[in-house]
């Protein structure tokens, strides 16, 4: 026994020094977005591509092989979802995953991500879906044989879908998304058919950059982003990254014109950062002290973006502020009628652009479409065409081109097959999740309104952050709520909020 | 010749990577001085660490000691100082150096910095000298185990020395600064006898942040430092750090009640930062592509901070600019009271605050010390009374405090030991070349009042920065100068510029 905890210290020691050039190669990546130089970057690329050589060989060392097998079924894994045994059991599947990936095939993805984002870039700015159909072909095949290499059980799509939600399953996903839609389109045409609009000009004034920069500030640290363990600095396209247990940085954009852009988008890079500031930190680097998936991941960042931030009760705590810091846009403006405008639904092309209800209505047709392209149902030459038809058919509005349609969206030309579903995974688990708060905790909405988040933060702290790994995302939300995955809880939610607001049933 | 041609690209590969490491861990470091969060430090540090093995074990593989012995002595070596036979030869330098520490001392010196840096913040803060003792008692036994470990033809210093000022050595540094010395010292106590004073008053006016910045930006890339290449941003002590052949960030500080403050630290910076962004690209990471020395490095710092940056033509050109961005400051101030100011000589304490004058008094003073302590002449114990003693000898004032005396400089600490004596050699080669410079090309004043700096940028590029480390420092100087490396141009240019400014003789 004192052997195998020996053993174990070793690989925790293997893997903690590994995150350190994990958490470099992530500062290089925020750096690159935020800082880096106009003529930087490549020679960044380089040093990234030199780390991720190092870190390969480090996952791959067949040391690790050795530990892992000495610790799995040994006494250190006998307590399930132990920090001991859920370290084992997640940094042995890790392994057994990256080994069985040839070193040919990880090379050839690797260098198809990168020339796919440089002729995505292109190809959307050309509107020119041809230039990018070769390549996008090279990626689904490269995506097909990554997923024979490391295998599965049910489907193929099964061993991408791992990499970002560990341990789900596709034909269950399928069914809850299938059912989500089932609820999702009718919500949709009611809102339609209600006729009733809000005043979206509201949101076009002119909204000062440095009044935006002082109430985003203000309100991630208000709602629980911690600054002296994180930064908030501008981007094109924001994002979250962590570089260290006490460093995780959050980026925005600002657009003068439209104050929601920049708001929730800090709101919701806040959510992520939070989760981040909130797991194990003596587990940092380990999968207790790592976050449980990309949909435990999501639920994070769009409960505090829209289920806490674009809530009627969070505005009555911040409006007068917000009133304060834009007199000239808000002054004359009631608080019903800007809660109402930064309710709107309307469904558009563009899923960054898309609100609460329609935005999961994006995910579908993608997820839908990967499956058949990775199956070989969908040719990848055929794309365009099937993209347009299921936008015109689930979603109402036709692409009228290829930039505003299938090549909007740069996942695919990185290599991310299996990625899209945890953005829906993430808006159930949060409405779950947030169903389950309120049951323990009471009036949330009445802390909201008093500027009191703390209540929630320390509940989430404790049953979503703090056990990391130990679980998979879909279990660890089970545990909490006390039923599977359900997308129940967000479309009453969606009505609670929405029926009031367009007078539909609610 | 096929064969060692292979042998070579091999080695350059090695050394490149292993420049592509050195580099992220500058950028750790800038990151760490300019963006880390708070709480982010300890991390930062295990990460550096991590690096520094990593590169550490790079430098020592006993590859590279076959691959240098295979090319040293080759036909490849055979034209002194071309791009090939200065790689072999410096890169062999640095091998045979690395290798001759023992790892044990290599560990034992990296922790002591550590402590030392810790320790000493508390002590100088504390103002205990008697809390640094020990540490520094230690890094001063490390530093005389070093040199020895590396061996030495002269003087035990000359090893240190060199880590610095690559094939400097010891006696002929000292020559040079004690000639240096016994010029400054009559300069200074004339300065003093003449009685005249700038007016200070005009410096410590309201300077607003935003305006210093602009100018501060304005005036870098006026004279060639390139912002789609590097960066400017605020930190505590002002530094330039190299991330990538086009990425060079510089620093600065800023003080609303103090003009010079970041000015010429930025311009300071700038000068090194335009060294690095002059480099052969081609060669970036090896030793054609490096700079030569420290020394060389402060002369570009020093030739554009003080003279190009303190000249009467600079202001020529920047001064209506200085009154735009400064109305209330400099409304009133006639351009020669302002360009007096800037150039004010007065004896102070502190070393990073003194003037063109009596900066290099500082230097030498520490120097000198330096070389006791390491010979032993001198104990750590009895360093304040030394200390104070040569202040009040030399500078003719006495430190109230140990913190304003030898507590003052962070770099003993740091283990630093022969760094001290290259700011001196920057300032006396940053003379030199200048005055070589005016002969090349011809009324370099004329060009500066007419805000061009090109030709002068042009001129440093093509002799001092695309050498690289093909010539050792002093040896660069003389061949761009004609003369070994002389303190008389120093001394030249600072009675010309202070002579009429104090009424004394120029």
């Amino acid at each position: 026994m004192a052997d195998l905890q020996q053993t174990f210290e070793q690989l925790c020691n293997h893997v903690r020094e590994t995150a350190k050039l994990e958490n470099i190669s992530s500062l290089l990546g925020w750096d690159e977005r935020v800082m880096l130089p106009e003529r930087g970057g490549e020679y960044r690329a380089d040093q990234i591509t030199l780390l991720a050589g190092i870190i390969h060989d480090r996952n791959t060392d067949p040391q690790l092989g050795v530990w892992l097998e000495e610790l799995s079924d040994s006494p250190l894994t006998e307590e399930p979802h132990s920090e001991t045994e859920a370290t084992i059991r997640r940094l042995r599947s890790d392994y057994l995953k990256q080994v069985k990936l040839p070193k040919r095939l990880v090379e050839e993805f690797s260098h198809a991500r990168v020339i796919g984002q440089q002729t995505w870039v292109k190809a959307r700015a050309e509107n020119n879906f041809g230039a990018f159909e070769p390549i996008l072909d090279k990626i689904v095949s490269l995506s097909r044989e990554t997923a024979e290499a490391i295998g599965y059980d049910g489907e193929q799509y099964d061993a991408l879908l791992d990499f970002y939600e560990p341990e789900a399953k596709t034909d269950q996903v399928r069914e809850v998304l299938e059912t989500l839609k089932d609820q999702l389109v009718p919500l949709v045409a009611e809102i339609k058919e209600s006729g009733r609009r809000p005043n979206m000009e509201i949101m076009k004034r002119d909204y000062p950059l440095a009044a935006q920069e002082q109430i985003g500030k203000m309100a991630a640290a208000k709602i629980g982003f911690d600054f002296t363990a994180g930064r908030l600095d501008v981007t094109h396209h924001p994002f979250c990254s962590t570089s260290g247990p006490h460093d995780c940085r959050i980026t925005t954009r600002y657009d003068e014109n439209f104050f929601p852009s920049a708001f929730f988008s800090t709101l919701h890079e806040a959510g992520h950062g939070m989760y981040e500031q909130g797991l194990n930190e003596s587990w940092f680097g380990l999968p207790p002290g790592t976050s449980a998936s990309l949909g435990v991941h999501e639920s994070q960042s769009r409960l505090w973006e829209n289920i806490v931030g674009r809530s009627y009760a969070f505005w009555s705590h911040f409006y007068p502020e917000a009133k304060k810091l834009f007199p000239a846009a808000l002054g004359d403006v009631p608080m019903s009628d800007f809660h109402f405008a930064i309710n709107e639904v309307s469904p558009s092309l563009i899923r960054v652009e898309a609100d609460e209800a329609t935005y999961n209505l994006h995910i579908i047709i993608r997820f839908e479409l990967e499956q058949a392209l990775l199956s070989g149902d969908l040719q990848v030459k055929d794309l365009p065409g099937a993209w347009n038809e299921k936008y015109t058919q689930q979603m109402g509005i036709t692409p009228p081109t290829d930039a505003d349609g299938c090549l909007q969206d740069v996942h695919w030309s990185a290599g991310l097959i299996g990625y899209f579903p945890t953005y829906s995974l993430g808006n159930i688990y949060s409405a779950q999740l947030m169903e389950q708060a309120h049951e323990d905790l009471g009036d949330l909405e009445g802390m909201f309104a008093a500027g009191e988040f703390g209540t929630l933060l320390t509940w989430l702290r404790e049953n979503v952050h703090q056990p990391g790994q130990r679980f998979p995302g879909s279990q660890l939300v089970e545990d909490v709520c006390g039923d599977p995955i359900d997308s129940a809880p967000l479309i009453r939610y969606l009505r609670a909020k929405l029926g009031p607001l367009y007078g539909i049933q609610h």
